[in-house]
């Protein structure tokens, strides 16, 4: 199946869906294609915003690789991180509530999704990673829409130990997740629940409380290209390119020996 | 039994109680008494204060719905929601520990009372819920307050799921509640222990911590005071006119049944 | 055995060990051997620093009580005060990430030293407790970083009710330890993992994620010398002085009775 992202409204609720055959990564144009999405969403006549991934495995495995690793200069290194940056920054100033229905593992930029939703419900199966670190880089675009979520102790210790999964439940500990659910079927329940009873809400005061709850980020358009431009920076090193590299090599030799 | 507002004190200790027959739900002339009494406790005597409610139901259901469906303009709106506003600070400015006696339920205003106290202790049954989003406003006025104890997401949680009740065990979790105990003997026991213990402290050093707990707050005369008019605004829509009137209507008929 | 600080550096780790027979207590010239010592590892070839104190028994009892006792005037009081104040700050400004290895109890200073480390590794039976309030001062050098990573809620509790012991179980869901180990053994596996793994990461990155971290706290030079001279204050009246000397009595009289 090809690459997607797709928008639908329906009663008020906006859908947005994306698609990476690649564990849902995702490369720069379809982050172009979904701050497009959350901003029309936003200026137009939606109530709420559920954003959600397709298939049954991953969530979100973070920003592709592929394209990372063909990048040979910052300047284009800082367009690339930018793509999230920019997802963010329109998830931010969207006078809509965003729920995020959680359905697999999230990886770095993953992470930053679930994060910058203001009301994530996901499945048990969920576990998260911060892997940046490991690559050489760090979490640096989406850090601060990750620290405001799960406090900078939690976020510390996601990005130091770089290879470690967290499961679904430390991440509703920590306040990434709002709600866990023991079946796809409950997930999708709640998900309806809330976007049907939030698509009913008064929107004056949907816009008020969305001001509220991200009160102190006015910078954050500056802040998150600063942090690109950290990122771009780092991925330029030869520590990183043989990172990925490596990393590269390893998932092809898996995906081989799955169709010996 | 008559609403009342009270104070007393004994050993250093100062007990403010208030009540009001309607599950202790608060009209502007008893938030500003409240103010009033925690103002006096500060700047005399007292060396620490417990503030509580009367009755074995509802710790506070926040403010009046009564007085608030008879405001027909935002001016007295205004007026209205500031009493939340005035109460929070006087609590943040009063140089003395609080404690909070948290005996029952908890809802709107009444979960920011619970935020605003230095040190919470509660009952077991003491469940809390953020309704005032389904009536059309928000938790403006105390959001500063409650998310300063429980952080960006639990705060958002409360706010957007706003008909679901949480229950004492995840506002422990969350940071709400310092202690929840299992009988009410042993939450006023603990709170006593804890008052005493405070009572015989050094002042000079409470005057320290309680400034060192509220650092960052110090714009918050202004702060809530622009959340009491975002508040007053959107008051005055149809939306929460409505809400609040078919809230009441319920009420009232689950009272009629229960008399027949 | 004698007092010490000493440090020493295998494969790109440097740890630094200290050591005080009353409880790993610190006097001030430990302190500013430790602040040197987190210093010149930030400097000098390191590539991840662990922190760590010797013996079985506390991890660190916080500042020297017989230092303490012997300041009869507020300058001497700063200067003793300002010792975890530049070792917290040295800390912060290290660009090496900093495991700390928490093998037993912290009180006071030692909590600060815990909450001021990157990455807390701790063993199961290391109880915390901040005991500075009860004897007329205030955890106020180390609270912003306590403070910091626990957040205002939690941070106020141990501040509150300070003759409480609070478990590592506690210390782990607050986020002041990133991990509890049921031995001695997993924990120092669990360090040597850790550290082994950093030592081979982008020191690039490393020093990227250590900005990220502490951002908001460039005025803690500032900062924390100012709450050095609240505690140099408060430590002059004749409430701290007495409770310090009860509490030595207690102590003096608990060691005589296990001789007997």
């Amino acid at each position: 199946m090809e690459p997607y992202v797709k928008s639908y409204r329906e009663h008020g609720i906006t859908t947005i869906e994306f698609f990476h055959p690649q564990s849902n990564s995702l490369p720069l144009h379809m982050l172009d294609a979904l701050s497009q999405e959350i901003h029309y969403a936003g200026t137009h006549d939606s109530k709420v915003v559920v954003l959600q991934s397709a298939g049954n495995a991953a969530f979100c495995a973070g920003a592709s690789f592929n394209e990372l690793l063909a990048i040979d200069n910052e300047k284009d290194g800082l367009r690339f991180f930018s793509g999230f940056a920019n997802v963010i920054n329109a998830m931010r100033k969207c006078p809509k509530l965003i729920v995020g229905r959680i359905h697999g593992k999230c990886v770095g930029g993953g992470v930053g999704l679930a994060a910058a939703v203001d009301y994530a419900i996901a499945y048990t199966e969920s576990e998260i990673k911060l892997s940046e670190f490991s690559l050489g880089i760090g979490p640096f675009v989406i850090g601060p829409a990750v620290e405001r979520k799960i406090g900078t102790s939690a976020f510390s210790q996601l990005a130091i130990d770089s290879t470690l999964w967290r499961n679904a439940d430390w991440a509703k500990k920590k306040g990434l997740f709002a709600e866990v659910h023991p079946s796809l079927q409950n997930m999708d329940d709640a998900v309806y629940r809330l976007s049907n009873t939030l698509s009913h809400s008064s929107q004056e005061a949907t816009s008020e409380l969305k001001k509220m709850f991200w009160r102190g980020t006015e910078n954050w358009d500056t802040l998150l290209k600063e942090k690109a431009a950290i990122s771009a920076r780092l991925a330029m090193s030869g520590f990183t390119k043989e990172a990925i590299e490596n990393f590269r090599q390893k998932l092809a030799n898996k995906r081989t020996q799955r169709f010996r």
